[in-house]
């Protein structure tokens, strides 16, 4: 593999799949890379898919909580979707509340919540 | 992580993105999920992302016929999105053709050819 997780753009919308355990220079090449799309490209949302995950833990939770934060500096808001019944337990039980991080169950329930959000169609259906 | 490659669903379009080394047994996963996902949800398109991938050789490419086949016996043409020219070089040099496998350039064009080979509004804008 390439060592970074690509970053995909569906209107106005830019997606990230998270499918493996990232290590911090992942972490760190994929917020680059994200930030830098956002910019170039004027996305107003960020969907975060986890569905992949088996396990979140607070190293995670942080990531997708910067994310979100740098994103949000830029102008877009971020979802993540997907997130396995037992992860959320798993996340309650250790602590970790995701602050500042908006969920959805899937990716078309996280693009309607961009679409609401920004009052008009965003991406996707 | 979890072996297995997460299928979104976008509209009537499933997605596929491939950031991984794909072994046999997560190939045959993969082709189970999707075919599930195809009948379950009725798709009518399938978009394969390789952006992530630097290295594209017979296995992959064959993994990539089969999903197509597959799919299109279930109703769901197959556009695979995001080949990097190094990748397009090699497939060439290899003498693999990706026989019967539609390509863009990326999702937003994938999603664009598969609503005009349906003749509709599909997925995405």
């Amino acid at each position: 593999m390439s060592g970074r997780v690509p970053v995909l753009k569906i209107g106005d919308v830019l997606l990230v799949s998270i499918q493996v355990d990232l290590e911090d220079q992942m972490v760190i090449d994929l917020q680059d890379d994200l930030s830098e799309r956002i910019v170039a490209t004027g996305a107003r949302g960020v969907v975060i898919d986890i569905s992949a995950l088996e396990i979140v833990d607070s190293f995670v939770g942080r990531m997708l909580a910067t994310i979100a934060a740098i994103s949000r500096v830029l102008g877009a808001e971020t979802v993540v979707v997907g997130m396995r019944p037992a992860v959320a337990i798993t996340l309650v039980e250790l602590g970790l509340s995701l602050n500042g991080v908006r969920t959805a169950i899937d990716l078309e329930q996280g693009l309607g919540h961009l679409r609401r959000l920004h009052g008009r169609s965003t991406a996707g259906r």
